[in-house]
């Protein structure tokens, strides 16, 4: 009987070229396709909730797949996990109504982007931080990031080379907040983001916290709809796709 | 003209055979000393506050190094940071007055355990974490993690084949909470540690939780000072020595 499967997922995106699966690089698409494969002896193709890029990290990253089986979703959580590397770890995995879509029935993604603000590295947490140097006005960078809630569009916010058919988005949430002694984390949730879009305001908001730019400046950059205005993409070490609502 | 410095060090100690210098494998101590070999052209050994244990971490160890050198703080702080491999981190380098002893004036410690209390192990963060999957109580490992605040004798803690002198320890802080879904936090702060103490007490507590043991139980075994009766030591991954204070 063919049942459909909700998968969420925990990677560590370190060592892959991101979630999707490609001719030559390692994805985590890719690695549970295969896991996949071993267990039902079929091919099985993943379906995301959205791409995440190389380096980027995913807490509740969600997939929906299809197939012919009599496994049941507790065997598919151990056998996956048991295959799969120690980098990725399916968290859970339900059987769901056929009409189910990872990507289309996907109302609310919330990431979550960590600053090291310090003039020294970080030992234990190199994999999952940017590391800023310079001290950074926090006040001003939480000034700025309030613009962002609200329906805007983000084309000034999109990286090059993806244009999507409309760059609107409504963003419920955008908050920055300083956790233990130089930990800065900024949390976003909204019902769809560009490509690139939290790294490319994670970038601009921290040339804001440089001032580089101010807060002001950043409302200008939204609104302008120009990606030649905004800053530099921050790296991918630092965000997390914390979870997907549906 | 002769001069001694105080370094704070953070480490990943996952690759590392623990702090201590030993002849066949990689420690903390060994890749810091080669750095300052480096740097100074002369043999300098470091005094730590302590060792850590294989697969221990740390995110303020303190240790110090006497040498006849022109070089300032600053220069140690960069050159050393340039000098070392990533997961080992200088996090401030002072000068000290010549009677400085990073173990002997050492007063108080303060060490963090990670415990994942979920049915699945984690993707991001298995070098840093105890992944217990059977849930815990709470509760019954608080009241017993409270029995441990005070002076008393903590031999029945004490690691196998390193007694020390006293094993009289004043605790002033044992705290375990509930940090973000699954993630808790071992909290402890004292005079002073035996050998694997926070890991057996660590390893106790989850027996508690588990219930195996009672919290009562935890107090009796406390009170007996016969390792015999403590839990087993919980991993090493799990473990940070937090901070040093003089």
């Amino acid at each position: 009987m063919e049942a459909k499967f909700k998968l969420v997922i925990e990677y560590d995106g370190t060592a892959y070229h991101g979630w999707q699966r490609q001719a030559a690089d390692r994805s985590i698409q890719a690695e549970i396709e295969k896991a996949l494969a071993v267990m039902t002896r079929q091919e099985v193709s993943l379906a995301a909730s959205g791409r995440t890029d190389a380096g980027v990290h995913a807490l509740g990253q969600v997939a929906h797949f299809t197939c012919e089986t009599a496994i049941t979703s507790e065997e598919f959580l151990k056998g996956l996990n048991s295959l799969l590397p120690d980098d990725i770890v399916i968290k859970s995995c339900e059987k769901m109504p056929a009409d189910f879509h990872a990507r289309y029935d996907a109302r609310r993604k919330t990431y979550r982007y960590r600053i090291l603000n310090r003039p020294v590295p970080t030992a234990v947490d190199k994999r999952f931080v940017w590391h800023v140097r310079k001290k950074l006005d926090l006040d001003a960078m939480q000034t700025a990031a309030a613009y962002v809630v609200g329906e805007h569009d983000f084309k000034a916010f999109e990286g090059t080379g993806s244009p999507r058919s409309s760059t609107l988005r409504t963003i419920y949430k955008a908050q920055l907040s300083a956790a233990s002694a130089g930990h800065l984390v900024f949390e976003i949730e909204g019902d769809g983001f560009l490509r690139y879009m939290v790294r490319n305001i994670v970038g601009t908001l921290v040339e804001v916290g440089r001032g580089k730019l101010t807060s002001g400046d950043f409302k200008t950059i939204l609104e302008s709809r120009d990606r030649e205005q905004a800053g530099a993409t921050a790296p991918p070490q630092g965000l997390f796709l914390v979870k997907v609502d549906y």
